[in-house]
């Protein structure tokens, strides 16, 4: 934590001083939009974006690399850079947008001009992701998904040493607000039935945090739990799309396959982890009959602040909401910090055998489920597998999601005497399958 | 097949025409190598490399986007034009070497000083792989692995339904010839013990063949059986190194992750579907007994020649054999042609949920074993899991790979009347371990 979290700072920016923003000068988190000149990154700050690479001027005490990877078109560039760089960035940032600032004045008539309405804006993805990685850190919904399955043995025996993940697909990673077409695949209309291909019966969201990964590592050298943490250059919403028909009957032996690959939806905005210092905690005490982490995992600062404090939730608008004017409402609510794992823990153990890591990897969390029924991540856990579906509002139920269903997920960090945290939303409405 | 597969044609390149040549005028595979500037395109004639980029002059009646293509430092541009532009570049390529071309004597002239000896030449890897996915169409394998752990049903009741595959891990693919270092992970030394971080006491290799991705298709619009041939660039030789320790502790519920994500090799020089054109034979026969291919999988011209006639051999050749100056000695020998689903199959599911495949792209066959012992593709087969090592030559024993073992992959195809097709080799040495 240093001046750029304090909660005393305003900004002249009078939009980014509400109560209720995402966006507040203690946030400044990265993205990629439509500039005059095609895609530039840009700083959300209250209601507004700030161009990059239009201002570029106005950054330059600092060095020539940091002003180059701002002129560039996605966050590659500057996660390269690593840590000090992005923190010496984000300090610049503050006191350029900061209302008590001794130059505030010629810093808005400065940048004024380089403010766009966030309204107005057309968004990018942040970053070339080039490899995507799916973990399953939630013990909870881990738990939950496996009574299912197993209701002898709803955990299996590596989960509570090993952080479970596998890799995902990354072309199919797509920004907030694309449509989600239904993916048609291999389903069996009842168990041992013949497989038919068909529209996916069993479309489910499940809420996650992406975090990205900033500086990478080369093949053959781990990251140690100590310095895992200057690995991560922020984090975002993710929404990994999931047909649970077509997943029960391909994913063994070999894991998830077509049943996710059809999309993963992400938000516009990456937090950074230097927003995110007020907001880091203890990691989820693990019961006395655990096994305590490998010492390769094992760390006493990662396990007194490695996990992160920040609320998720997932809201459902249906075509038939949108139509009567009705607002989206919320599913569930959970928070990161159940997870069973840290941060850190998931990019040490990625690179733990020697893989490599590279600059804009995207690490998915895994559902965020939490101990209470209202944290079930996804509509499986939710509806019990389909067995206690949710009312909604217009009279409709549902088990799994429907052709026009919009999900939003949600998520922020608060904590008393400090500045409200925001991702902003991650929202993506299903289109009708066609086989 | 054109006349750039007949078995006539002889190259002025006189190493092209040696009858143990991989790389005859019929072959013509693309690769990338350091030239004079840096990466370079090259084409393998004989022992020499052709060095595309030195002489895009005299591939000028050739449209302009192809010439850029071939001026480019990886494969990529070229793959994206598509099946017709390959044809016509391939069609080119063959006129300029052949040896009774009419304008023979002028080519010789004007190409000589762009060829490399092979021997001498730096190769890089030949594209940049966005997506790996690896899959496992050896029914032979899947059968031979599921009874180690499954003797009751060795296969899963989805396996003669599914293409059955997973993501691998991209970054981590590397070049034939660069070291493998064995990887350290979670291994248990007995059932239901605690896990161990530890390098892996169980390393092995997988013989498959990795097909290359030419033209993708964009998110949500699935590539039809009949289209998904048109797709496909070419063909390369991949060892995908498992640590069957790490795997059988991690696997479930989602699949391998770290026990492949530590290296994946693949052979430096990328056969044309257009040369494999002579090999083309018909699917592996069903049995009376399995289902066919669901429709979206089913195609008479696929199933009529939609297989590949290529033999797969592995060789092993030891420190203590390097040091004793003795030969590598052959392993296993398979053949491309059991798989139980063609390689248009495996395309058209990949992209069946809309999953969108770029250029690039990497798909692996999955081991290739077949029926007979001598045709398993990896140790865990060959050694029935461990409990029948092989003899080695100079004494030795193996279970499984040891620090210092070099394992080189060969593959080629060969018919009467038709010259012969060689893939080259893909080789990587065992490094330790450090944990």
């Amino acid at each position: 934590m240093d001046d750029t979290n304090h909660p005393g700072r305003q900004s002249w920016v009078t939009s980014a001083n509400r109560p209720d923003t995402e966006f507040p000068v203690q946030n400044l988190p990265f993205g990629v939009f439509r500039g005059a000149g095609g895609p530039s990154i840009g700083v959300a700050i209250g209601n507004q974006i700030l161009d990059l690479r239009a201002c570029a001027n106005l950054l330059e005490p600092l060095p020539a690399g940091i002003l180059e990877a701002c002129g560039a078109t996605t966050l590659n560039p500057l996660m390269v850079l690593g840590r000090e760089c992005w923190q010496a960035l984000r300090t610049r940032l503050s006191d350029l947008l900061w209302a008590d600032h001794p130059q505030a004045a010629a810093h808005q008539r400065a940048l004024e001009s380089h403010l766009v309405a966030m309204a107005d804006a057309t968004m990018f993805k942040p970053a070339e992701i080039g490899g995507y990685t799916d973990f399953y850190a939630s013990i909870d919904h881990a738990r939950n998904v496996g009574s299912f399955f197993r209701p002898e043995m709803p955990l299996l025996p590596n989960y509570r040493y090993v952080p479970i993940g596998y890799n995902g697909r990354a072309s199919s990673v797509v920004l907030s607000g694309e449509p989600v077409r239904r993916p048609v695949g291999q389903v069996l209309s009842s168990p041992g039935s013949e497989p038919q291909f068909a529209p996916s019966r069993r479309l489910d969201y499940e809420i996650e945090v992406g975090f990205f990964v900033g500086t990478g590592n080369p093949l053959g050298e781990a990251v140690a739990i100590d310095r895992a943490g200057a690995h991560l250059f922020g984090v975002c919403l993710l929404n990994d799309w999931s047909a649970r028909d077509l997943q029960a009957w391909e994913y063994q032996p070999l894991g998830p396959f077509l049943a996710k690959s059809f999309a993963t939806t992400i938000s516009p905005w990456v937090v950074t982890m230097g927003a995110l210092a007020p907001f880091r905690v203890a990691a989820r005490a693990r019961p006395a009959e655990d096994p305590p982490p490998l010492p390769y995992l094992d760390s006493e600062p990662d396990q007194q602040e490695g996990a992160i404090d920040m609320t998720l939730e997932v809201h459902l608008r249906s075509l038939r909401m949108r139509e009567a004017q009705m607002k989206a409402i919320r599913l569930s609510r959970t928070n990161l910090r159940t997870l069973y794992w840290t941060p850190a823990q998931l990019l040490t153990h990625h690179t733990s055998n020697g893989c490599n890591l590279e600059p804009g990897d995207l690490l998915g969390s895994g559902t965020v489920s939490g101990p209470a029924s209202e944290n079930r991540g996804c509509l499986l856990e939710l509806t019990q597998n389909g067995r206690e579906p949710v009312m909604l509002p217009a009279g409709e139920t549902r088990s799994f999601l429907e052709d026009g269903d919009e999900i939003i997920l949600r998520g922020y960090c608060e904590r008393p005497g400090f500045a409200r945290i925001g991702l902003g939303e991650c929202s993506g409405t299903i289109q009708s399958g066609r086989a």
